[in-house]
C-alpha cells in the first residue's frame, strides 16, 4: 500500500478531518533513470497550508481537489537512478504526503546527518521554519542591539526560533502566546524575557506597555487580528512590523476587522512588511550556517511537537491552527 | 492690531469655529538686534494640524490650548535687523498664526519670487506639499515605468502632486476622490489615466479592479479607513503602499474598524511604510530642483484653493477637513 493524502473539499473556515482523503497511490514505484524512489519520514505541517487549502488569489498556488497535498518532508532514498544520490542518503524538499514516491531529485537537498543535527531539524530550525524566523527579523526587522522586540505565536515553530535570536542579538524580547504553559514555556526554555498569554490578559495593550516600558521597535506578527491591534498601540517611531502570518484569521469566513492601521503607521513613520520566506533566497547559505552554528553551541534550542503516525497528518494540521503544538508540529511516519 | 489665532479648546470630532480664538497680540513688534518683523503674506492649512490639535502622542508635539497655532507660512520682511535678510523679502518656515510676528531667521528660507514660480507655491508644489509628494513616492514606493499607481485624497494637494509624477515617471496613474468635479479635474487638468468618485461608487473594490486591470503595484494613501481597504483587495505581489496621511479617520472619536490588513500584507509580500517629509530632508534639495524644473516647464500644473483674510483661516482648515479645496488650500492675508 503507497498511501497519499488528498485534499477532498477545501475547508469552509475551520478544516475538519472530512477535508482530507486517504487513496492507495498504484502507480508504478520503478525508478527510471534520474529518478529515485523515497520513502517519507517527516511531514512539516505549516500554517500556510491553510491558504492553500483556499482557491483565493494567494502567493503560491492553491492545492486542487482531488489531488494531494504538499508540504516540507524529509524522505529516505530506497532506490536511486540518480547520480547526485545514493541509496540510503536522507533528503529535504517540497514533496507530496504520500508513503513513497518517485523523484527527479529537482529541488531536493541531502541532509545527511551531519554536525550532530538531528534529521527532523531540518524541517525546523535549519529549515523553513528557522530561515523564516532569520530572514524576517534580519532583513525586515533591522535589529539595532538593545531595541525591544515583540513576538506573536511566540510558541510556534517561528516564534520559539525568531526569540532566541532576539536574545543572541541582543533584544530585549517579549511573547505573545494561549496558554499558561506556553508562556512559562517561551521564558524558562527560550529565554523570552517577559511573557503574556493573550487568553487571560483582559488589557492585552496595557500588558504590552508595561513589559515594554521603552516601547516596542520591533513586532515579528504569526497572527494577525485583535493580537496585532493591541500591538500597534505600543509601537515606536520608526518601528518596524514583520508580518510573516495572520494564522488567527486564516479559518475565518467573513473579514475580520480591526482597528484601521494607516493612523499608527504613519503616526509612527512605521513599517509593515509582508514576506515569503523565499524572497530572501540569497541570504540562505549564510544564514543556514548561522543557524546550524548556534544550534551546535547550544545558543538555539528547538522544540519540536511530533506526532507519530502518516494517518494522523490530517489531525496534526487540524491541531496546528488550533494551537495545540509547542514548537515546531511534525508528523513522523516511518 | 496684531490678530493671533489661538487654540481654544482641543477639538472633539470634527473642528468648529469654536475651537479656535483670535486674541490681540500687544506684544512689541520692534525687532532686536538680529530679529526680523514679518507680516503674514499666505498661510497653509494641512490635514496634519488636525492631529496636533489632539493630545494623543505623536510625532509632532501637540498645539498648547491658549496658544498660537502655527504652519507653514509666506511672510514678507517689514525691518530686518538680521543680515540674512532684507526689508522686502519673502521668507518661508513654520510660523505663528498671527498677522505680524517677530522671527530670529531661524529655520527661514528666503523666497524671493525667482523663476517665475509664485510665492505660494512655496507652500505648495515646490514647498512641503511637493516634497511630500516626490519623497513619499520616490522613496517609498520605488515606482518602475509602467506599474500601476493609485492615489487616495488624490484631488488634495499632494495627491494632485502624486498623480502628476507618477505620470512624469512613466505609471499609469488612478484618482480616487469625493465628488465628479474633482475626478473630472483629475482627468483633465492633472493627467490622471482614470479617476473614481468614492460617493458615487457602490464597490469600490471592483471599480479599482476595472481601472487598473494589472493590479495595483504602488498605493499612495492619504486617506485610510474604507477606501484604503477597498484598494488592498487589489494590490499586487511586492506591491508598495505609501501610508502619507489618514484623513478619513482623523476627526474620529472612536477607532475606525476595517479589515484586519496583516492577511494582505502577507500574502503579497506587501510593504506598507508610514513617513513624514522630514524623514527625507537629505534629499530635499535635489527633489526643489526636480519640482522647479518640471513647474517651469509646465509638466506639473499646481492648483491652488485660495482663500481671502486671515479672519478665515479657521474656517478653511475646517472646509479642508471636509474636502472642499482643490489642490492646496492657501490663506491669503495681505
Amino acid at each position: 500500500m503507497n498511501q497519499t493524502i488528498i485534499l477532498k473539499q477545501r475547508p469552509i473556515g475551520a478544516p475538519t478531518l472530512s477535508n482530507f482523503d486517504f487513496v492507495n497511490d498504484d502507480s508504478d514505484l520503478t525508478p527510471k533513470e534520474g529518478e529515485i524512489l523515497l520513502e517519507t519520514t517527516y511531514i512539516s505541517v505549516d500554517p500556510y497550508l491553510r491558504g492553500r487549502m483556499s482557491d483565493a488569489k494567494s502567493y503560491v498556488a492553491p492545492f486542487e481537489v482531488g489531488q494531494p497535498i504538499n508540504s516540507g518532508i524529509v524522505a529516505k532514498v530506497l532506490v536511486s537512478k540518480n547520480t547526485n544520490f545514493k541509496e540510503g542518503d536522507y533528503v529535504s524538499g517540497l514533496l507530496d504526503w504520500k508513503t513513497k514516491q518517485i523523484s527527479n531529485g529537482k529541488g531536493l537537498n541531502k541532509v545527511n546527518n551531519q554536525n550532530n543535527i538531528p534529521l527532523s531539524a531540518y524541517l525546523g530550525v535549519v529549515g523553513m521554519t528557522g530561515l523564516t524566523a532569520y530572514c524576517g527579523l534580519t532583513q525586515i526587522g533591522k535589529p539595532k542591539e538593545g531595541e525591544t522586540l515583540v513576538v506573536s505565536g511566540a510558541a510556534g515553530a517561528v516564534g520559539t526560533i525568531v526569540g532566541q535570536i532576539g536574545k543572541i542579538l541582543g533584544l530585549r524580547v517579549i511573547g505573545i502566546a494561549g496558554s499558561d504553559e506556553k508562556v512559562e514555556m517561551l521564558t524558562s526554555d527560550f529565554g523570552y524575557d517577559e511573557a503574556i498569554n493573550y487568553k487571560t490578559t483582559k488589557d492585552l495593550s496595557s500588558a504590552i506597555a508595561s513589559a515594554a516600558p521603552n516601547g516596542v521597535d520591533i513586532y515579528f506578527d504569526n497572527v494577525g487580528g485583535d493580537i496585532s491591534e493591541a500591538v500597534l498601540y505600543n509601537i515606536n517611531q520608526f518601528s518596524r512590523i514583520i508580518v510573516c502570518g495572520a494564522i488567527s484569521v486564516y479559518n475565518n469566513t467573513t473579514p475580520q476587522k480591526n482597528a484601521t492601521v494607516q493612523p499608527f503607521i504613519v503616526k509612527n513613520s512605521a513599517l509593515m512588511q509582508g514576506f515569503i520566506v523565499s524572497n530572501y533566497a540569497s541570504i540562505f547559505p549564510e544564514a543556514i550556517q548561522k543557524l546550524a552554528t548556534w544550534l551546535e553551541q547550544n545558543k538555539l534550542t528547538h522544540t519540536e511537537t511530533i506526532v507519530e503516525g502518516f494517518e494522523n497528518t490530517p489531525q496534526a494540521f487540524i491541531d496546528l491552527l488550533d494551537g495545540k503544538n509547542k514548537g515546531k508540529m511534525i508528523v513522523k511516519t516511518s
